[in-house]
């Protein structure tokens, strides 16, 4: 990591606060983790603890509750939310600003993150990062520290898509990718417009939702790792180099369903042989080359499945990811040549299909390289690293610059009660994520930030 | 294989029915062609032809026109049906024999098969056997041919399980393994045991349907191959040496799930890509000494089945068959210690669970001589084989001397409509099965074909 280059860009000399008068405070640890520990409870599993994790389902009477909970805090900071029409959460800084906020080129940082979760999911994901924006926003009123830029915190809608199936609901109706047929899925009775009325939002305005290109400043997102790597590492913070690229690929093999008793070894063209073979060739094609892509075969259904009879037809998912879509290009090339080989060698059929591909969404440079200066001018250590998972921030770098903070997570855990983010580790998050906000606001021009 | 040794014991010279006069004339393929296509009227799916295949599930009014249609046909033969409790129809011949048939060791030769098919099934599973059992009663009265032992006939009821889910539900009753509590099983609000009693069953009276060890002469059974052996060997008769054992065990890999993007290839534990290792190693346990042993991995699930999750546990069953059962317990031994070392190199639990073992039925050695010197007789080819199929015959192999008869399957296809026997090979299997009926008629005794 070349972090001499980074810091050269905006200087750990010029770090902003020092302009305001000495270090700012760190995060109040306890005030961050009791708010956690309140939100926690919307969602909560009855009877449960903390520790037994939340459902908090977007558009749920949990999300509400949820919501109505964080503009409380939103509002205690001194931030005026108001909820757009596809039921994101803005909230702007009451005069955060020396300059005139109404003039076009004075773009706002927008930070946040989401508060929505999968069924039986976390307390952090997503949580940790729209609470730490608003604790940064109070930090920064009850020090008196101004900022040249205006702040607005975000907390985006329906994230996981747990709720119908489609993640990134609110920031993709903020960068005009919410189609609006979308809005007519109905899951229990209720079309998705219908949800997103519930909690306050218009979808007859989805249109009024959005936000231009070049219409931000900086947007910033902190968020637990989901992955093991920085605590393997040993090292507390993140700087993301930007939301991998996605190839997702449908896989057929078609063989031939027989009696499991009758059909001698040789005779047999059983799709699930095929099948295992390229699950572990697809392994092997992703890992012999070095770097972090990755490659998952998630999804395996096999047809008829009697355990008297050899299968039939199998189909499978095939999940590839990598800061670099060229890569996955070529790994997916791999794995159609190898499925052909198998084909042939056990007399099946394999189909493989390119279901959806995703571009990645790069972190901003100077972004990066603010988030690394604040962690160096905290003693942290850092590391950078891609995203393996989606986040809304892949949408709003459509509009700005962006970054995102990495935590570490315990175990590498997500997605489950037992995903878990030290304290301390959330409070070290938070205060990167204050520091960075100041960084990039010295900046003058989105461009300086590319 | 040793013919000579086969034919030196009933001797071709000593043939029965040249006692009776010459040779008997060849079944009439075409008689016994149409009693199949009109059997097959009888669940055969709305506006289709033959072509189409059979749902003929036990129980059902399908089943309940096809048996009265096949007990005509016994009464036009002269056959006298009778239900049993279980369900069963037994048809003695009247006056069969020239003996007394109150006389305990005059045991009876039983012939038969079933009619009731899995759901999408073929015209010949069972129809054949039952049919051509019939037409050779038929052949011995209109010929004037009378047997030393009483003749009797059987249709099973529900072999095929596809009603209950449990199969061989007439013969199990008859050697009394039905117990009663299978009675209570409930499918659409229909218990078996008012199953049984709507085709003339009276399940309160089941152990009135067990018949007693050494109470037959001989059991004989026509069935087609449902695999692809005699095809593929151009031979019309296999003369089968026994029902497989099966030997069947249930495997939970237990891996951990975490996200398909956050997770790096090096730190997963997933358990797809251990059990494609064990299917993998499954087939080449299986495969790498010679014999017909066959092993399968038909019915798989993932958990939680997900695109973007790697997968945490696999549910997969096994299934093994072979004459031998000492070596089925040699490569389930070998299955478990591969198990364990894929467990160890994928850092996953791998559990491999007996759930089922089935010791083989063997088909005497007498009777298969006594179809070996049949066919001879006829001029047809023919070879050993094992069945891997499970069958009526290896529940009534306790009752007495058993043996089967197995026709070609085309292309080895069964439980399907496209199941198929030519008109031609289902004529010699008849041909066979009537000759074979009096080749052990010579048999003074039973332990004469042991």
């Amino acid at each position: 990591v070349d972090r001499r280059r980074f810091l050269t860009t905006l200087g750990a000399a010029a770090l902003p606060w020092r302009a305001h008068g000495g270090d700012l405070p760190h995060t109040d640890a306890a005030r961050l983790r009791s708010h956690l520990e309140r939100l926690s409870e919307f969602g909560r599993p009855p009877g449960g603890t903390f520790a037994d994790g939340v459902s908090r389902i977007a558009y749920t009477q949990a999300d509400i509750g949820g919501r109505a909970y964080v503009m409380s805090l939103m509002r205690d900071a001194g931030l005026a939310p108001r909820i757009d029409p596809a039921g994101n959460i803005f909230a702007r800084l009451q005069s955060s600003t020396n300059e005139p906020a109404r003039q076009p080129a004075n773009l706002p940082i927008l930070v946040g993150s989401h508060i929505d979760s999968v069924p039986n999911g976390g307390n952090f994901d997503g949580d940790l990062g729209s609470l730490a924006a608003i604790e940064a926003v109070r930090m920064l009123t009850s020090t008196g520290v101004r900022t040249r830029h205006p702040l607005e915190v975000v907390v985006w809608a329906e994230e996981e898509g747990a709720a119908y199936g489609r993640s990134l609901s609110g920031s993709r109706a903020v960068v005009g990718e919410l189609p609006s047929s979308e809005l007519e899925l109905v899951v229990d009775g209720v079309t998705k417009g219908d949800a997103i009325r519930r909690i306050g939002g218009d979808p007859s305005r989805l249109e009024a939702a959005r936000r231009q290109p070049a219409s931000l400043h900086t947007y910033l997102e902190l968020h637990i790792e989901q992955g093991g790597t920085l605590e393997k590492s040993g090292v507390p913070i993140g700087v993301v180099e930007g939301i991998v690229s996605i190839e997702r690929l449908d896989v057929t093999v078609r063989g031939f369903a027989n009696h499991a008793g009758t059909t001698p070894m040789g005779e047999r063209q059983d799709a699930l042989v095929a099948a295992a073979q390229l699950i572990l060739a697809i392994r092997e094609i992703v890992t012999r080359v070095p770097g972090r892509q990755v490659g998952t075969v998630g999804k395996l259904e096999v047809a008829p499945n009697a355990t008297n009879v050899i299968p039939g037809t199998v189909k499978h998912t095939i999940d590839l990811r990598d800061l670099d879509a060229s890569k996955l290009t070529r790994i997916a090339t791999d794995i159609r040549e190898r499925a052909a080989a198998i084909a042939a060698a056990t007399r099946t059929e394999i189909e493989v299909a390119r279901v959806t591909h995703h571009d990645p969404a790069l972190a901003a440079p100077g972004v990066q390289q603010a988030i690394a200066s604040s962690a160096e001018a905290l003693g942290l250590k850092w590391m950078r690293m891609p995203s393996g998972a989606g986040h809304d921030a892949q949408m709003a770098a459509r509009l700005g610059p962006m970054g995102m903070i990495f935590v570490p997570s315990v175990g590498g855990i997500s997605h489950s009660p037992r995903e878990l983010t030290t304290w301390e580790d959330c409070a070290r998050g938070a205060d990167v994520l204050l520091r960075t906000i100041l960084a990039v606001d010295q900046a003058d021009s989105v461009r300086s930030l590319l």
